[in-house]
């Protein structure tokens, strides 16, 4: 009898899956679960609507539904799973009943976490995740004078940048002292702010949000520092896993909240395997468990949950996270943890920094590129990093998260040989000096 | 008494060298002959001023005159040293007689190869080389209706560029069977050759120059396929070593024409250095010795070669050559060698070959990016790389010539994690892509 394997989850991690489970078995019946209308588009993409960068939010699907049908995957859109009973191998889905598996995938993905504040029910409060509501909301960003961006998470980041590029006048809350706090250091950080500053952009840092205000629709926000008047708010909170099934069907649940996997992507439940945002992971270097990762690293877990799913044998290994983004108009990025968290965890590091440029010096839009690297004392073994420049930033965080998990030192990086042409590379490649500099602040 | 350092050249190692032996050694005397009006600006340069990408020549200019008689280094600007006497630790200098030294550093730097055919006397042959010249150049190209570039070289390849983007009818003639045939692949060449179709380029490859044609100016070329009329030839032969000087002095030479060196960039004569594209330096994977560098490897020699010659103990390791460049509407890079050269030295290789994209699908100005992977067979360990593309390219050069370096494996590069924002970076990383691809093409 055909393997039953069934995933909840149309996201990347959920779609991954699929496909991966059916490459590996082609004889498995692949069901998928989803609350929404559509899987196979790209949310990452939305703010980048909103802020009228890309046309129309069609060009964010990359495959229509037929192409799913074609591909031997049975997609159940706009059907919730209420529930998984690991003993008796079924899950429960709303309108269907019981459906038996014999492997199951969780990829039940983020929520963003509850503000926890009065008002949470007004109108006019946005959390950027489904298409379909993002094209409602993107008729009503057209009506609106004034929005308020709660917390500068990556997500923030991007609507902020959004936002003031769409001409509507855009205030930043955050509870502490600059953006991306608890990710980025204050100097890489600061051209970004500055840079919103010139969109016209109002930033309230060190700013405790205490409740939504309105009568049935909200019309401002309340804050540690005032009232503030606002037409939209957009909850940028943090992505908190979506534990909910998993939790009440008995699997491990980590530090973090995210379902606890093994590095085969299994849970603790045999049979039932975990990825993307709903499940924790450990980080390379601290062996902590993070979550919260990108899409990019959704759909690399799901593939090797949805492929062991079908009786592959895959590893998923330890994360470095590089990271990058754009945010007002800069590129910001980096690798498993900059100054200031390596300093609140206690971990200790040797740093060089350096503000090179990307182009030579003459040449036009040659852009700054700003590099810390941070490396274990004694091995001088590179442990992180933080960018933030005009242009290359992604190119280089992927390559120092390389780096950081092939045991790359500074000495390695100080010396490295790099590309000089004029109008894609300086004569000194910026990780090259900062890398430099690091075994400089050695000798002094 | 003071130690006195002469060197010989003022190109980026001759400057470089300078520099670090000042450094090292601050009570040196450190004196700097020139054959040449300038030192301190960015020959490669050259060819996007005459392409109008830079306004002028003097944005070439690092630093003035000043500035290094402030640093404390001794330049004669027009000053020709003819002769090296190794035994009696002199240099002769025209004009200037016999100049002593402790330690010297010959950085005589590169000539282009003669063409080796008759008319190299005729007006109408341009060496792009010299600044002073170049501005000359510049002037006559107004003039100019028909150019001819010799041989599709790095140096052509801008040029060819620079000549079409500036409106003159450009002819490249080369006699392999396509552009930068010595390095670059053939499916990585062609969307640059194609590019220069689009601008109007004429390409005639498989094409012997067999001479210049003129009464005292030129008025065509004659190849094996015919004559070819034109009122300019950019000459741009290969770069061979400048070893003149080094050779009468009775330094070795190697099989290149370079200047042999150690790993301090100590000649076979004692208290004599080299460094730049006059000497050669073994290549990490082949051994073989190589030269014609790129400005920031001549620096980076000249740099070593300096501090040694004061006094100091400083290493330059085996390279490994990254490379980039803007060629037509591409960048194109790599690392070590590609395809057609590996299999012309009869080095075995595994290859992964994927055809990615820089941002995400939908982003706008997404370019595609072309990345092969070349690595040792049963290791797997990374031994070159070429890539075409829209952007990025340099910084993924740099990051594969570090992976060949230390050892990572298709298996690393497969499995890397990377940075996905629509804006920067795409679901799947190229080099991700190729790696896979590499490990797949062992299965089957």
């Amino acid at each position: 009898m055909a393997l039953r394997i069934v995933v909840v989850g149309g996201g990347a991690a959920g779609i991954g899956a699929a496909g991966a489970a059916h490459q590996i078995d082609p004889d498995a019946t692949v069901t998928v679960y989803t609350e929404f209308e559509d899987v196979g588009y790209s949310p990452c993409g939305i703010p980048y609507v909103h802020g009228k960068e890309i046309a129309t939010f069609d060009n964010l699907f990359l495959q229509g539904k037929e192409f799913y049908k074609n591909s031997g995957l049975d997609i159940h859109y706009e059907s919730k799973v209420t529930g998984v009973d690991p003993g008796n191998a079924r899950v429960n889905v709303e309108g269907e009943g019981d459906v038996a598996y014999d492997k199951l995938v969780v990829a039940t993905g983020f929520d963003y976490r509850d503000p926890g504040v009065p008002g949470t029910d007004l109108e006019g409060l946005y959390y950027v995740k489904n298409i379909r509501r993002a094209m409602e909301w993107d008729k009503v960003l057209d009506t609106v004078k004034k929005a308020v961006v709660i917390e500068a998470s990556p997500l923030g980041l991007e609507m902020v940048t959004a936002l003031a590029h769409r001409g509507i006048e855009t205030h930043l809350v955050d509870p502490h002292p600059w953006a991306l706090a608890e990710v980025g250091d204050p100097d890489i950080m600061k051209p970004v702010m500055d840079s919103w500053d010139e969109l016209g952009v109002k930033q309230h840092y060190n700013t405790r949000l205490e409740g939504f205000l309105g009568e049935g629709k909200i019309r401002a926000i309340k804050t540690n520092n005032g009232e503030l008047e606002c037409d939209l708010a957009v909850i940028c909170t943090h992505k908190v896993p979506n534990n909910r099934l998993a939790g009440e069907a008995g699997l491990d649940i980590g530090s973090t909240g995210g379902v606890v996997v093994d590095q085969r992507m299994a849970t603790s439940s045999a049979g039932i395997f975990a990825a993307g945002d709903c499940a924790e992971l450990p980080h390379g270097i601290t062996k902590i468990p993070i979550q919260g990762l990108s899409g990019s690293h959704a759909y690399s877990q799901g593939k090797v949950a949805g492929a062991n799913s079908a009786g592959g044998d895959r590893i998923y290994q330890p994360v470095y996270v590089p990271w990058g983004m754009v945010a007002g108009k800069w590129m910001i990025g980096g690798v498993s943890f900059g100054e200031t968290l390596a300093t609140a965890l206690g971990i200790p590091f040797v740093m060089g920094v350096a503000q090179g440029i990307s182009r030579a010096r003459y040449y036009p839009e040659m852009k700054p590129v700003r590099v810390k690297l941070l490396a274990e004392p004694g091995t001088l073994k590179l442990i992180g990093a933080q960018m933030v420049g005009g242009e290359g930033i992604k190119e280089r965080a992927d390559f120092l998260a390389v780096a950081v998990k092939t045991g790359v030192t500074l000495e390695d990086l100080a010396w490295m040989e790099n590309v000089y042409s004029p109008p894609i590379g300086a004569l000194n490649e910026p990780i090259a000096i900062a890398a430099q500099n690091g075994l400089s602040s050695l000798k002094s």
